[in-house]
């Protein structure tokens, strides 16, 4: 979730034993992408549990592009992607809270309208329990 | 956001000077609602700034009642409820991120089927930019 605005800082949550947490604690560095619902299956394929070392990426032939500013690379296609430098982290129960300062945003052009994002364009990914996702609609406020 | 499943625990994000800041620094409990966007016109209400002390909920008569285990109210008809005890807080940039333990959850026993939220009658309220908001549709990974 965003976090802060002045500087731009974003918070994910990663669960103790996870290789996202090892792999953040090993570079200082990690890209938060934000894929779209025509991504779900390959976003699935990626949340599967390989063995340490090996590549979810490479696994499933998830195109991947460098990144400007961080070590990790960013998916393509996706609707955005931040790169993140650590900012902290901190233990909150079975998961550990990570802070990244934004380094780079880099968003899909043909979304955005006016400078906003134009959510009925782009169908972000929600995750509702077990094989049951969402994804949102526009509604105007009166 | 959700944080862990066991303990439970949610974050927020509360911005420097607000009244939610000064609210959970002063009572250490807070309730996190979840509210349908049939109560977008209330939510946005609830949103505008009033002198300190002054009650969102009474300027614009928006329902509560009395939570189980915590001091602050809940409101009614929301999707649901998260009564909640400050488990940390730090800073983040220019806000605070802040970390509750759920000791008592509601929810709306018609919204939900075989023990998981049923996303297209739980219409939920997501915030796009200024009077833009979205809610979620269900879409069915394969």
């Amino acid at each position: 979730m965003p976090v802060s605005i002045d500087p731009p800082l974003v918070a994910i949550a990663s669960q103790f034993g996870h290789d996202t947490l090892k792999n953040i604690k090993e570079n200082g560095e990690f890209v938060l992408n934000v894929p779209g619902i025509d991504m779900l299956t390959k976003v699935r394929q990626a949340g599967k549990k390989l063995p340490y070392g090996k590549s979810e990426l490479k696994e499933f032939n998830i195109e991947t592009e460098e990144s400007d500013e961080v070590k990790p690379p960013r998916l393509k296609n996706c609707i955005s992607s931040f790169e993140c430098k650590l900012e902290w982290m901190k233990e909150a129960g079975d998961h550990m809270v990570i802070i990244g300062r934004v380094l780079k945003a880099h968003v899909r052009d043909d979304l955005y309208k006016d400078g906003i994002l134009d959510i009925d364009k782009a169908k972000t990914v929600l995750h509702v329990s077990r094989s049951i996702f969402a994804t949102p609609n526009k509604v105007e406020a009166e």
